[in-house]
C-alpha cells in the first residue's frame, strides 16, 4: 500500500496535487472551530486524570474474572451514566480465568536468595512444595528451541533476553515470545519450570507478569518472570562458575469460564446515529498494581474526551461510543466478543481508536481508511499538530489491541501513538499505580482523542470500514 | 568551637595569618606525590566495585544475627586475607536479634486492597490473624502525640509525613522519628498498630524498613512502613470521605542475643604502628535487598582504598585499619562494642572515617581534629579538590554512625560527605541491589578514602583524639 501511494504521488504534477487537494472533502469552518475549542478545553481539564484516579483508588486492580472485575463494571456503568451519555449498556464476554495464589523463586545453591518474581498468567502450579533443580541459561527463546533436549530435561530453564527501551515500545515485540510461548517450548524438552527475565525495562526490583499463549492440546510447565535486577544477580552468580540451583514454587488455578461485560456508552449522533466512532480502552488490569497506566489511563482518556465533546460541542452527526473492554490482558476476550457481535455491521463503524499505552504524550497519528477518506485524516492531523503530533502516514493501523479482532475484517482505524519510553518500566508490575501518571501529559491525550472523535464524527465522507480495508499486506 | 575559631581569626592580621600558615606542619613532597599517585590509580580501578559485587552476589542480604551474617563474616575474613593485609582478625559484638516472618497490610473497607509494606525492625507481631480497625491519620509524630487518647484507642494509626529529597540526606532526620518512636507513642494511646509512610524518597512501590528504638520497659505495638505510592493511595481513599479500615498482620520474633564479629584488617605502620587511621563500613544489612548501597558500597570503598595503598605506596608511618562493623542497622552494636573495647586507647586513633551513605560522589570533607592538626586537614583537602570535593570546614564530624559511640569520647574524625540525592530511593528497601551502583562514582569515593587515609597516616602531627575533642557544643 505504501508503494502504491508513492508511485501515485510521483506521477502527479504539483498542479495536479493542488487540484486533488482542492477536490478533497472539507470540514466546515464551524466544525474546525469546535475542534479547536475542544482541544483548548481538554488541555485545561483534569477530567481524564480524575476518572483514572477514581477507578484506581476506589477499585484498585481488576483481574478479569475477579471480584474487582465485577466491581469495576459496576463502577464504569455508574460513572458513564453520571457523565450524561445518551445510552449506557453492557455486552457480555466469556473467557477462561486464572488465579494467582502464590509464587516464590529462590536460588538454593550456592547461596540461598529469594528472587522477586511473578508467575506468568495461566502458568500451571508446581507440585506442592515446588520444584528444585539446576538452572540452565539461554540467551533467548530461539536458543532454547535449538538446544538438545538432554541439556534441558529435568532442569529449570532461565531465558535472559533483555527488553530494549524505545519510544514506540518496539522492544516489547522483540522480547515477549519467551513469555508467550516459552513455557510450551521448555515443556517440549521436559524442563521442570521456566524463569524469564522480565519483559519490561524497569531497573527496579519489580517482576513483570503477562499472559502466556497456549493451545488446547499443548503441555505447559510452571513459568514465572523475575525482576531485571534479580535476572542480573542470577546471571552474575551463574557466571561465577559454580552450578546454580533454583527452587520454583507456584500456586495458581485455571478456573471455570466467567462472563464479564464490555461497558459501552454512546453520544447518539444527530444525522447518522447508526454510524459510530468507537473510542476504546480496557477496564480489566493485571492483579498487581492498580492498573493505572494499563489501562486506567486509557479509561480516563477516552471517557473524558467523549464527555468534553458532550459539554462543549453540538451533538455530533455520527454517534460516538466509548467502549471499555473486558478481559484484554488475558487474551483480548472483550475485543473478540465485541467483534463477534458487531462484525456483520462493520460498515457502520466510521473509525476505531483505543488508548492502551499509558498516559505518555501522543506523538503521531497513523490511520487505515479508504482512499476517499484519507485527505480527511490529513485535515484532522492539522488540528492535532499544535499538540506536538506528527503525521505518521497511512498504515495498517489497527486502532489498538481490543479492536484487532474486528480490524482483521477491515475496520477503519486510527492509532494515536504515545511516547512509551517509560511505559514498560511499569507495565504489568506491582508498580503500575496512579502516581505514575502526569496530568498534563494525560490532558494532551484527552485533547487528541476529543479532536479525533469529533472530526471523525463530522467527516464529510465515511472512512470505509469493510472488506475494502482488509489488510492484505504481507508485512 | 566555631565561635572561638572565628574570634581568633578576626584577631589576627593578614601577616599573622600568613605566618601561621608558614609555621603549619607540612607534608613532604614525596608523600604528596604518593597521594596523587593513589588518587590516579583509584580513579582507574574497579576494585571497590568488584568487592561490593562479590559480597552482594555471593552472600546477598545479611541481617545481623542471621545465617548470612555468619557467612558474611567468613567472606570478609577471607577477602581481607586474600588482599594481603598484615593482620586480619575479628572482635565480638553481642546484640538482641529480630526476625521478620511475614507482614501484610491491607485496606479492608471501603475496598479490599493489599498495600506494599515492611514491618519495622523489632516490631512485635500481631495476634494470630492480625488486627483490623478503622484508621486514624496524623500529619506527623507530633500530631499523634498531641491527639486525645480517645481518638486513637482501638484504632490503627497512620502517620503520613513525607521525607524530602536533599543532597545531604537531611530529610531523613526530619522524618525518621515516626519510625523510631512512633510505635511507643501510639502504644501510649492504646492504638492497635502503627502504619507509617516510608521514611524514604522512592516514588516506586517499595516499603522502607529500619529499626525502632525502645526502652526495656516500654510498650510497643506492631508497626510497619508502607510504600510511598501506597501511602498516597491510602491518603486519597481517606480523603474520599468514607471510613477506611485496615488489617495489619505481622509475624516477627525478638530472639536470643547473638554474637557476631567486627572484622578488622590492618596495614601495620612503619614508624608508629600503635597509631591508627580507622576506615569503617558495616558488613550487616537489612533482610531485604542485597545491602548494596547500604552498606556493601562502603565495604568496597574502604577495603579498596586500603588495598590500593598497600599496592601503590610505601608502608604508611601509622597503621591503617579497615573495620567492617557488625549489626549497625539494628542499633550500632558493632560500633558500641568497638568503642567499649578501644576507648581507653582513644589517643591512639589518629582519625576515623566511615563510608555508609551509598556510592554517590563525595562532595565535601569536614573534620573534627585538634587545633594543631587543622592545617593538615587543609593540606589533605588540597589533594581531594580535583575530585570535586569542597572544604566543609571544622565541624563536630563524627566519622559515620559506627564511630559515633567512640566519637562521644573525643575521637578525631573526618566526614567525606557523599551526594545522597538518590540514596533514600533505595535505603532499606528490597530494591537496594548492586545494579544501583555507578562504578565511576564509586571509584571517586575510593580515591578520596585512599588520599585521606594515606595522608592522615603520614601526618607530621597527631590529630588529637581524646578528651580535648569531646563535643561540648550545644548544637
Amino acid at each position: 500500500m505504501k508503494i502504491v501511494v508513492a508511485v501515485a504521488l510521483a506521477a502527479m504534477s504539483v498542479a495536479g496535487l493542488q487540484a486533488a487537494q482542492v477536490e478533497a472533502p472539507q470540514f466546515e469552518t464551524n466544525q474546525i472551530e469546535t475542534a479547536r475549542e475542544l482541544r483548548a478545553v481538554a488541555l485545561e481539564s483534569n477530567l481524564g486524570y480524575e476518572i483514572t484516579e477514581d477507578l484506581t483508588t476506589r477499585i484498585g486492580n481488576r483481574l478479569a474474572g475477579s471480584e474487582n472485575d465485577a466491581r469495576a463494571v459496576e463502577w464504569a456503568v455508574k460513572k458513564l451514566e453520571s457523565l450524561g451519555f445518551d445510552r449506557v449498556w453492557t455486552e457480555p464476554a466469556t473467557f477462561p480465568t486464572w488465579t494467582r495464589e502464590h509464587e516464590r523463586v529462590s536460588i538454593t545453591s550456592p547461596v540461598e536468595q529469594d528472587l522477586v518474581s511473578l508467575a506468568i498468567g495461566f502458568s500451571p502450579g508446581t507440585p506442592e512444595g515446588g520444584v528444585e533443580a539446576e538452572v540452565v541459561m539461554f540467551d533467548d527463546l530461539a536458543a532454547l528451541q535449538a538446544a538438545p533436549a538432554e541439556d534441558v530435561a529435568g532442569k529449570i530453564v532461565f531465558i535472559r533476553k533483555r527488553m530494549e527501551r524505545a519510544r514506540d515500545g518496539s522492544g516489547y515485540g522483540a522480547t515477549v515470545a519467551a513469555r508467550s510461548t516459552g513455557s510450551m517450548a521448555a515443556a517440549e524438552k521436559d524442563a521442570l519450570a521456566l524463569i524469564i527475565r522480565s519483559v519490561g525495562t524497569s531497573t527496579n526490583r519489580f517482576a513483570h507478569t503477562g499472559t502466556m499463549r497456549f493451545d488446547a492440546g499443548s503441555r505447559r510447565i510452571p513459568a514465572a518472570a523475575i525482576s531485571n535486577p534479580d535476572a542480573d544477580q542470577l546471571e552474575r552468580l551463574i557466571k561465577m562458575g559454580e552450578p546454580v540451583r533454583l527452587s520454583v514454587d507456584i500456586g495458581a488455578q485455571v478456573n471455570e469460564p466467567y462472563t464479564s461485560q464490555n461497558v459501552i456508552a454512546e453520544i447518539t449522533g444527530s444525522k447518522f446515529p447508526e454510524k459510530i466512532v468507537a473510542l476504546g480502552a480496557h477496564l480489566d488490569s493485571w492483579d498487581v498494581g492498580t492498573g493505572a497506566i494499563d489501562d486506567g489511563a486509557g479509561v480516563g482518556i477516552v471517557t473524558a474526551a467523549a464527555r468534553i465533546i458532550m459539554e462543549h460541542a453540538e451533538r455530533p452527526e455520527r454517534s460516538i461510543r466509548v467502549i471499555l473492554f473486558a478481559a484484554e490482558e488475558i487474551g483480548l476476550w472483550g475485543g473478540r466478543a465485541w467483534a463477534d457481535a458487531h462484525k456483520d455491521n462493520i460498515e457502520n463503524y466510521q473509525l476505531a481508536a483505543e488508548s492502551d499505552f499509558g498516559a505518555g504524550p501522543v506523538y503521531e497519528i497513523s490511520a487505515r481508511v479508504s482512499d476517499e477518506a484519507w485527505p480527511v485524516i490529513g485535515a484532522i492531523h492539522a488540528e492535532l499538530e499544535m499538540l506536538g503530533i506528527a503525521m505518521g502516514g497511512r498504515t495498517q493501523a489497527r486502532g489498538g489491541p481490543d479492536f484487532m479482532p474486528m480490524s482483521i475484517h477491515g475496520l477503519a482505524a486510527a492509532d494515536l501513538s504515545q511516547d512509551g519510553t517509560k511505559y514498560f518500566d511499569y507495565h504489568h508490575t506491582e508498580n503500575d499505580t496512579f502516581d505514575k501518571i502526569d496530568p498534563a501529559e494525560m490532558a494532551q491525550n484527552v485533547a487528541a482523542y476529543a479532536v479525533l472523535a469529533w472530526l471523525a464524527a463530522q467527516s464529510p465522507v465515511d472512512f470505509g470500514s469493510g472488506p475494502g480495508l482488509v489488510d492484505t499486506s504481507e508485512e
